[in-house]
């Protein structure tokens, strides 16, 4: 039996959208109990979300650089859920005291700021996890070893949406709730809005699924929704190792989009096509054959994707998604904390690729979208 | 904040399918502590599940009886998630000693069975559950206040297909595994296979939407999988009160099928349509408008379904699915355990319902496909 | 070069939805000028939609009996497009008079004048063609050619819907439309509404998909519409040669539907799955690898259905639908008409063969939804 | 009545795919006797293509200059469906003996020789026709009128994808066939294959459907096809009037595709989405209610796009496309040709404002993929 890990949280406090994720995740496969948190700048919030979470009042802090200190010795990690701006400090802080991290994606505002983390991660040998949703779902892994066992051939063009349309749900008539607020706000936020906060897990899937690398990127930025002084659409193109083409879209203005997630990868030999809405499937097409439609937990996808059914808790027919994807993640995660080696999450390396990826299309669009290379 | 509540499980051991799910759901939502179980009869599985979910072997119980009646008073249910011959003996037993009751379906292997367990768990004030999972799912409850509300109409037509082809993935040279084993066995499973264990579902699902209730049923059973001595296919059609008409089509040899749940409902103003490999969006068709797809969780969605939010844990455009279905019913459930009343889950007024179905096709079917009243 | 034929038209004025259908697709291979008429029992209605076709005045008959008698040397075949009461009529003239007949379906209002039909045509050694549409179209070709091939195994189970809204289009505090009033009026459409008007088509497409035979049916009729006083819904089981299960639904009144035909065809090895309103795909299911979705006209698309090509005229990606299945009809039936053998069209036995199925049904339903054969 | 039209074609002969497309449209709805031919440069093919479409060998032309002479005063218009270098050469004559063109796209292999024939149209007052094929199909229509209407709002951002798989089909190791090897010879096809061939599409597609004008573009080019030296892939970026921004893929090399033309346009209030391969629907998305699913011609909607009906022929539920695309340009330039005026169809204008585009992305790939003014 495995023994379950301890974690404490920072942020992730009443309102925010993806604490409650972490916190269901780790539960879900009885990974770890969480045993302290720092969960809000507001003292209120804080108690109030520890208390509903059954955290004493003892190891409920105020001040996360004290939670830090004081549970280092008693965490197996930590999961940072804090807006953008204080990703890199916490991060840095928790590392440097030893303890393993899960971090939000962005990892943090600037990637110098991402490469120090990963050069202190690995001086301390420490884990240091990045929670790149779309990666932690079977369909994904299994598109990326159909990729690498060649079945597509060679990767011409990729195509990716990731189109939102959460901006589009605000009433700018109103004062902006706290979450809309620091996602605009380039305090909070660092330079960069749709680019850094959706732009990256884009980047990261054509990357993972491609297993090829962005080589350069020209990137047309606009601020569409009102008062917003970041950028909220994006087209993007990129040139990959190897010589394939990629164009991108990602938006928060896409009117009516959800989480619109929609990777097409085209090989010489065959293409496939995933769409997060509909993320147990996955389709392949031929030019000579009839297109291949692929279900999550499938008993073939054992052949298409070595390991496929650890990573996929119920069969073929019903829905796992964003919360298990999580799940799979925290999983690997665990394990590589426990010591397990090899194990398949985007880390720090995930993470400075994606900043530099953040850097370079903000440069293109300063210099009239213009090539930038990563 | 809520404290957790404590189970026990009987079943649920390796192999299993369902045993985890519960664990999962409960979990998901932080509902309850697992304290004690008795997972197998076969003593190495019992004991080596109840070490990977952290039991002590003391709480960790051969037999069932001795779980039941060593952990009465430590336990606020339990839940079963054994074949279907020991639901009722192990649910009337738990009930007895005044344990409240989680029971898979179907709720037991005779009607006669499920209505003394009711009529137990009224006497004996005790809560009695039986999770059809996909009354669990927020489109569907969607579904059942549009029609309530008026929204279709006066119902006049359902069609309703629930299509497995888990039969059509046995290796019929092998001896069969466990769990195959038991469901085409009549001892174990009674006198029913996919009527009972998938056709339940069904019935349920349309009594629950259409708010009307299964007058007569007509039923057309075969056994198409090589040995099977019980039902496997069922053509049925039913009457409805206020004069609908069902055509209901259930198997477990629709090869190639995963877990196809298709309900039409038709009223003379609109009708609804919902697939349960797409949950999360529900579809509404109009004569003279464009037809309307409801995604689970947007801001519009409590408007349609009254507390529909708190039913959903993450945005429209993610998925929620089974697990989360499971999770609903475990809310609701808890929340009834701890004595709040009018919660939405299925109790013994369904499992009886849907017994009464079952020995209504099975007599049908008997009788030469003739009309047989519940 | 082939020469164009030369055929006359009974039926198919203003207002006639199925005339113009027979029309264009003659016109969209070229197969056959229109030189002479009966369109409407309506004197001012006839002419005009003569003039508007093009045809002279010489040829434009107010009866029909005069146009079969006159033009009975000049046309090489006849249209039937009027309402049902009148096919047996003029067909019987027609090819008691040597002319070929493509006639409407249903063939006539009863099984008897059905046979008789078939008799006149093979005793007088005349085309009796009768354009059940779907089977018109190539993947629905394609799938019966699948299941020959072995490709499913044996036939189990067939699920079909045919689900109209059409009379929930109505509105019935107005007088009905001419086509309306006499699809409801027994006198003019015959002893049944929806299981002669489209049940035909689903029992024509399922003994011409899966090479099997209805042997019997039972059959739950309903009427719906306002003031209806025929059949406009009907919930059907079948038993087919070889032990397969069907269960048919057939509705008129399903709120919001259009043209929605679905056919679900599950054998033992493998399934399919052919909606008409996505006609141009074809998918078909497997247990143990992906679901295969085949593209009309596609490279691959000769080896699956031998002659795809030749009821194709663009490429895949593109549509073809209802004006090309009667085209592709037409097509067979006018080489037929020129005294090719062996041609892929519907003629006076499938005629028979649905005139028997609708009598069946109707049997059933009068007789307290029991079984009766065919 | 209506009294058809006479026309005369020019290329179109057996391996032509757009050939028979112009020959099928103009006969669906019986609007023009083809009266004359030149249907290649292989005389053999010449006159075995007029044979097989019943042309008089007097009226069989080697020569088209001798065909347009001699049939001037025969003919209302001509159709012009040879391979593009030919286009400006045949239109500019017929315009200039004042016949009416309706010309495939591209119009011609340079800006200066589109608006050369602009030109020569107005002066002439003759109509030239160009048959973008997708601005025919009704759901275009209707989007377009809903963006007019101002269901979207502002215009903020387009995604166009128009994406095949044709060169992927071809087999590299023998000889090219007749149609690819001119779409792949600069000789044949001017400087470009798919922004030309199919890019025109997209490009026309956008300004049809938001009635705003592409004002600079950037353009990445590449050529993926073995051997080929014209471009088979772009992905573009373009700037709109208003301040929309544009990201538009279009590709010959996309395997495994057919004829993916995807549309989506986002306003501030809505969306739409538009798939070519399921045409028949128009989903329009908005924050705050469900995605609404438009059917092309159901009752409502001539509500929404003013004469809907008359670009239609079936139900909805029924499938109309390419062929009915193609005729209902026809119907408009049939009109326009009787003198008609204000009739819906892509002319001069669109054919001059589509070779700007190709010229401005051209140029923007040569220059680095910097932006280019139209």
């Amino acid at each position: 039996m495995k023994k379950r890990l301890k974690y404490a949280m920072v942020g992730g406090a009443e309102g925010s959208f993806i604490g409650p994720i972490h916190r269901e995740a780790i539960r879900l496969d009885d990974l770890a109990d969480l045993v302290a948190g720092s969960f809000s700048r507001d003292e209120k919030q804080n108690i109030s979300m520890a208390q509903s979470l059954g955290i004493s009042p003892q190891r409920t802090y105020f001040s996360w650089e004290d939670l830090l200190e004081r549970e280092k010795s008693n965490i197996d990690f930590i999961a940072i859920c804090t807006p953008n701006d204080s990703h890199y400090a916490i991060a840095k802080k928790a590392l440097g005291l030893g303890i393993n991290v899960m971090c939000e994606k962005p990892l943090s505002l600037s990637l110098k700021e991402a490469e120090d983390l990963g050069k202190i991660a690995k001086d301390r040998k420490k884990i240091l996890g990045i929670p790149f949703t779309y990666a932690g779902m079977p369909m994904v892994k299994a598109a990326r070893d159909l990729v690498k066992s060649g079945e597509l051939g060679k990767i011409c063009k990729v195509v990716l949406e990731y189109s939102q349309g959460s901006f589009r749900k605000i009433d700018f008539t109103k004062p902006l709730d706290k979450r809309n607020k620091w996602k605009m706000d380039p305090k909070k936020s660092g330079p960069s809005c749709v680019v850094a906060d959706i732009g990256v897990h884009g980047a990261h899937l054509i990357e993972y699924v491609t297993n090829l690398k962005i080589k350069e990127v020209l990137a047309d930025l606009s601020s569409f929704a009102p008062g917003n002084r970041l950028d909220d659409d994006a087209s993007i193109l990129m040139h990959l190792t190897g010589g394939a083409k990629v164009s991108m879209v990602v938006s928060k203005i896409a009117t009516g989009e959800e989480n619109g997630v929609r990777l097409r990868v085209y090989g010489d030999k065959a293409s496939l096509y995933w769409n997060q809405e509909e993320n147990n499937y996955l389709t392949v097409k031929y030019p000579f054959g009839p297109d291949r439609v692929y279900k999550r937990n499938a008993p073939y996808m054992e052949a298409v994707h070595n390991g496929h059914k650890n990573f996929s808790r119920i069969p073929a027919g019903h829905h796992e998604g964003f919360i298990e994807a999580f799940a799979n993640h925290y999983r690997e995660f665990c394990a590589a904390v426990r010591g397990e080696k090899n194990r398949d999450f985007p880390g720090a390396g995930e993470g400075i690729r994606t900043m530099k990826f953040v850097e370079a299309a903000l440069l293109s669009n300063k210099l009239k979208n213009t090539w930038q290379k990563l």
